[in-house]
């Protein structure tokens, strides 16, 4: 069985956003790990996109109960009909969870990996958490290049 | 058809966060509001206590598809048996959503609540979210108590 | 906290179903039984308009995330946005099940009731279930009257 | 993208079912199918262990958020942790569901994927639903073999 990584990013991202996602999808193809996105627009395609050019599996977890709306680059698709409730599914799937970007469900999937607690879980850009005194919640892996969110994975030490 | 409001918070809460949940029930059942929670303890368990003590109705929206650990406080029960997906259900149930501390399971309420973007989104202690340069994301409402947590939500205006 | 039961049937439902699911909700209702359904049209609306007209309460587990097309004879409403996962939240909240008239969505209702296997499921009309051999499959409590399936509940004895 | 085949069928199974069931991953991996299942035994092991012993990618939906219990043939692990929920996500899944023998989860399968309504649903072997006058309700494909139900599928035409 492969190693799974969970990729979570906006639908509306920033073009820094979609390059980083890009090279993380290459870099998982090219690592033999199944890529596990949302199957839409924004970060999702471009992580699809990056593994598919690589010749990596992608599989689309998606909200709806058809395949409306999918970007081209999947190579399974789940299409789970829950709704926003599939970004559990999303995350408990990786072996590790990666986010690039910030939005309100992104933040949703960062906290559900956080709060599952079984991966490690690496963000790439986004949003930011602190307590109330505005100290950073520990827990999260911070990286500032897709290859260093890779090595902190630590999926392929 | 009553007011819902749904009130998250974590299993392990502050001694404020309990005593402004508890708060929180009392007013909401005093202004005939019923209240939406996870159904288990901590805040789950005060907001609960507190509408129940005031003659409120309390519905419990449980991750689990049994009974166990359950508060004594709920009036309905709904043991959904989808795991943490019932955070989904838990914020699409209110007529406005109030997040009374913080927790890496509450962090995904808040953030599931302000995707949903239908209903206010009150905020009551807990975690800070910022964007990259230290602005806070917008579109949260910030209450320094329970009352202002009420009136917040703009429903008894 | 009250006794729950969810009635379960078709959108599309007969004149004896509507008949029956309306008789059941008001002797629910006057049981003191929180009736759970769907929350929208058929025997759903029939169950709900009965036990509101007794005084009783009534939640609708919808499948969408929103209140479009619900019945009007709602006290609490659930908005699950799961879609017809929404199915097994109904089955699962109810300390016996109740199911009046025949549908595909009713049968995985009575399907996933008795696979769950801890309340009792009472059959009002609807559809029968076989083996290979034309026998029975046990487990299913028949009723022929609304009273009767009440009885079978084994919950007012 | 390939064509995705759903098979569902019970943990406890008969021996004829297992046959059935390998038989079918076995001709479903072969015509490059990618076949979804539950991912736990019975059937479910059955199927996997056919398409995988073809060369054949297969994808188990799992009722649990983690891997216990898993059968050895799996290529992707999806564990949704929706519990029961997740019958609706391997039914969504599939361009064609085919049931292979009975139980009440399989029979909610089979409700389920003819509730869609949008993908032949073949059954072989297991349980017959009839009306209350004793007629089949129209709609399954009925197959004798694993070949006629892969017919039946009419994705191959």
């Amino acid at each position: 069985m492969a190693i799974q990584v969970s990729v979570c990013g906006p639908r509306d991202c920033t073009e820094d956003d979609r390059r980083n996602a890009r090279e993380l999808g290459r870099m998982l193809a090219e690592r033999g790990a199944v890529v596990i996105c949302g199957g839409y627009t924004g970060v999702m395609a471009a992580v699809a996109a990056g593994a598919n050019a690589a010749g990596g599996t992608v599989v689309g977890i998606l909200s709806r109960a058809d395949r409306e709306h999918i970007n081209p680059d999947l190579t399974i698709v789940i299409p789970t009909g829950i709704g926003e409730a599939r970004n559990n599914v999303i995350v408990n799937s990786g072996d590790a969870v990666i986010v690039v970007g910030g939005s309100w469900g992104t933040l949703s999937e960062l906290a559900l990996a956080m709060r599952r607690g079984r991966s490690p879980v690496v963000q790439l850009g986004g949003w930011r958490i602190q307590d109330r005194l505005g100290r950073p919640i520990p827990g999260i892996l911070h990286a500032d290049s897709p290859e260093h969110a890779i090595e902190l994975t630590g999926l392929w030490r």
